[in-house]
C-alpha cells in the first residue's frame, strides 16, 4: 500500500468539482459534485439520529438499489426540519442533476450540511449544478473537498494505491466535520471512492467494519447531527476484481480502506471546533470489547478531561472519574493510567510522577491517554480533541 | 410553609462552624463541622461512580446504623485514589472528632471535596477540629456553608419553617457544587437538617424521592465525581413527630424538603463553573416519564445547546438534534419547541419567529426551554447552565 496525493478523484474513472453558488454568505465554495464515468456499486452508513435531514432521507431511498452515478453535496444549509418541501426540494434537485449528467435520477446521492430549519435555495443550487457539470475534472477532488467544509479549518482528503498481482486499485476519500461529532455519524459527511471492481455484497460488510473502527470512534462534543453520512462508491474502472474467495485480496483492500478512513477520522477529531490537540484514548486490559469501548467513550466525552488537556494539566483524577461513571464494573485496585508514557496512577492509586515530563507530553499537538484495566485482553480506542475557549466562541454564535 | 433565613442551623438543636485550617492555599475557610445536640436519625444518597473517595467510603459505613451526631466536611482535597491510607486517615480523623464531641465514633459522617490523588493533611484537619469544637454555634451554619465551597462563586443555603397543628418544624440545608455536576450525585455535597421527630423508615423514602426530583435533575457538564453525597439529619428537637399514618403531615413535610432541595439544586446549576445563565429544560407530552427524562437529559447535556444559550442564539436546531439522538423514539412531526414563550419549531418544522423576542428571552439570566412531544401526558424537567469561556478557563487549570 502506498499513500498517494489527491482524494476522491485519485481512483480512475471519477471526476469532481467544487463551486461557489451563493449558499455561503462569505462567497466560499459551497457545492461539490462527484461523477463516476460508469455507474458505481455504492454502500453507505447514516446518522442514527431519528431526526434526519431531508436530503439524507432521499439519499437513503436512492441508495436502496446499491447503484450511484453521482454525489451532490451542499454546505451552508442542512435542509432539515423544513417540512414536506424539504424532501421535494431534494428530489427536484437530484432530478435536475441527473438530467444534466444523463443518468438515472435514482442514482444520485445528495448531502446537505449547515444550519437546520432553513429551506434550500434550489435555484442557486441548480445554477451551481450547471457550473459543476461543465467543470467536472479528474483533478477536481480537491475543489470538492473544499466545497463541503463548514466550520472545518483543514481540508480533509486522503488516497492510497494498492497492488494486487501487478494490477492496481486506488481508494480515495474526502470528509468534512468539526462540531457535533460523535460515534454513529455526526455533522460529518464522508465520500470514499475506489476503482476496484467489487460487488455490493462483498463491499458492504468491509465498509461497515472499517467505519466502526474509524468514524464511529471519534467524538468532538458528544452531539450527533441529522445529516451525517459516509458513502463509498466502487466503479470497477481498474478492472481489478476483489472477490470474497481471495482472502489476501480482501485483507489488503480492507487495510487500504482502514488507512484512508482512519486518517480522515483523525483529521476530523484534530480539527474539532476550537481544538488545539488530537487526543487518542486507548483502553486495554478489559474483560470485553464493549467494556473497553464504553470506558474510552466516557473519557473521550468528558468536558473536564478535555479542558484539562487544553490547559496542559496532567489531571488523571478526571480520567479515573470518567472511567468510574462509565457504567463498566472494573476493579479500581488494578487500573493504571498513563498520559503519554508517564504513569500517573498505578493500581488505582496516585503514582508520584515527574510533572515536567508530563508537561512535555501535554505540550505536543497529539496526546495519547492509556488506561490499562489489567483484567483481560480486550482493547479499544477513540479519538477526540481538547476543549478550548474557541469551541465556545464558535458555537455561541453559529447561526449569526 | 415559610422561607426563613439561615441554613443548616436554622432548625433547633444544631450547631455548626466553618474555619480555615490551611488546606486551601488561599487561606479561605476549608473545614466545616455540624453537630446535633442529640443524636439524629440520618439518611443519605451517594455517588454512583464506582470509584469512591475514601472519606465517603467511611461515611457510607458509618451511616449504616442510621444515627449521626456530627458531620465533618473539608474542601481542598478529595481524599480519593490514595490507597489504603485514605480510609485509615478518614477513620482516625472521625475518631478524633468523636472524642472532642464526646460522641460515638461511628456516628460521624465525613465528606472531602477537592483534588483527587493527594492524601489528606490530617494534622491540619485535627487542628481545624479543635478550632471548630470550641467555636460551634447556632449561628454557624453560614460559616459552614462557606467552608465547603470549592469553585463555587455563590454560597448555597436555604431554610423553611413548616407548621403542623401549631407545632413548628424547620428544615435547613447547605450545598456545594459547581463543576462535575450530573444526576446521581456529582462533585456535590449537600447537608440537610431538620428538627422534626421522624423515623429512618419514614424519612428515607421521602428523602430519596425528593433527591430524585431535585439533585438528580441537575447537570453542569455530564461528569459525576467520586465524593458526592447528600445527607439528611433529623434530631427531633422540635418535639413534632412526623408519622406515616398522617398523610397530610407527610405531604407538608415532603413539600418543605422539596422546596429546600429544589432551591439548592437550582443554585448549584446556576453557579455551574463559568455559567452566566440557569437553563431549565422542560419536556412534556411524553408517552412515559422515562422518555421525558431521557430527552431532557440529552438536551441539558449538549455542549452545542449550552454554548448557543451562552451566545444568546435561538438555535433550536440543536435542541431538536439533541432530542433526536437521545435514544427515545418520538414522532418528529409532532414536536414543538419553545425558547421562553417563543415557539421556534412547530410540529417538527421551523416556525417563523420574532428573533428580537427570542433575544429578550435569552438575555435574561434564567432561560426555560420547553419541548412538547404532543404524544402523551408525562413530563420531566432538568436544570443546567450555559457553557462559557470561563468554564474552559476554570477547568483548564484546576490543579494549578
Amino acid at each position: 500500500m502506498n499513500k498517494i496525493s489527491g482524494g476522491i478523484t485519485a481512483p480512475t474513472g471519477y471526476k469532481a468539482c467544487g463551486v461557489s453558488c451563493g449558499l455561503k454568505q462569505n462567497g466560499k465554495k459551497d457545492l461539490a459534485l462527484l461523477h463516476s464515468e460508469s455507474t458505481a456499486v455504492a454502500v453507505g452508513v447514516y446518522t442514527q439520529n431519528i431526526v434526519k435531514g431531508h436530503s439524507l432521507e432521499l439519499t437513503i431511498d436512492n441508495m436502496n438499489n446499491g447503484l450511484i452515478d453521482a454525489v451532490l453535496i451542499n454546505s451552508g444549509c442542512a435542509n432539515a426540519c423544513v417540512g414536506e418541501r424539504g424532501y421535494i426540494d431534494a428530489l427536484k434537485i437530484t432530478e435536475y442533476c441527473a438530467e444534466q449528467l444523463n443518468c438515472d435520477k435514482s442514482n444520485v446521492a445528495f448531502g446537505s450540511t449547515g444550519v437546520i430549519g432553513v429551506p434550500l435555495n434550489s435555484s442557486a443550487i441548480k445554477k451551481g449544478i450547471d457550473m459543476c457539470t461543465s467543470d467536472l475534472s479528474i483533478d477536481g477532488g480537491h475543489d470538492a473537498a473544499q466545497a463541503i467544509m463548514t466550520t472545518d479549518t483543514v481540508l480533509k482528503e486522503v488516497a492510497v494505491d494498492l497492488e494486487f498481482d501487478s494490477k492496481h486499485v486506488k481508494i480515495g476519500g474526502m470528509a468534512k466535520g468539526s462540531g457535533m461529532i460523535h460515534p454513529n455519524m455526526a455533522t460529518m459527511i464522508c465520500i470514499i471512492t475506489t476503482d476496484a471492481k467489487v460487488s455490493k455484497k462483498v463491499l458492504d460488510p468491509i465498509f461497515k467494519k472499517v467505519i466502526n473502527k474509524t468514524f464511529n470512534r471519534i467524538s468532538v462534543d458528544g452531539d450527533t447531527s441529522v445529516c451525517d453520512m459516509a458513502i463509498m462508491l466502487a466503479n470497477g474502472s481498474s478492472n481489478c476484481e476483489i472477490i470474497s474467495e481471495n482472502e489476501n485480496d480482501i485483507e489488503e483492500f480492507e487495510n487500504g480502506l482502514l488507512y484512508v478512513c482512519e486518517l480522515l477520522s483523525k483529521m476530523i477529531a484534530k480539527d474539532g471546533e476550537g481544538a488545539t490537540k488530537l487526543i487518542e484514548v486507548v483502553v486495554k486490559g478489559a474483560l470485553s470489547k464493549n467494556d473497553a469501548y464504553t470506558i474510552a467513550n466516557s473519557i473521550a466525552k468528558s468536558p473536564l478531561v478535555k479542558t484539562a488537556i487544553f490547559g496542559q494539566d496532567a489531571n488523571w483524577g478526571r480520567i479515573i472519574t470518567a472511567a468510574g461513571y462509565s457504567g463498566v464494573d472494573f476493579d479500581i485496585h488494578k487500573i493504571d493510567i498513563y498520559i503519554g508514557d508517564v504513569l500517573t496512577c498505578s493500581k488505582g492509586e496516585a503514582e508520584p510522577f515527574d510533572e515536567s515530563a508530563a508537561l512535555e507530553v501535554l505540550k505536543k499537538d497529539e496526546v495519547v491517554i492509556t488506561v490499562d484495566l489489567n483484567m483481560g485482553n480486550e482493547s479499544d480506542k477513540m479519538w477526540t480533541c481538547d476543549f478550548s475557549y474557541d469551541y465556545v466562541k464558535i458555537n455561541g454564535s453559529y447561526r449569526s
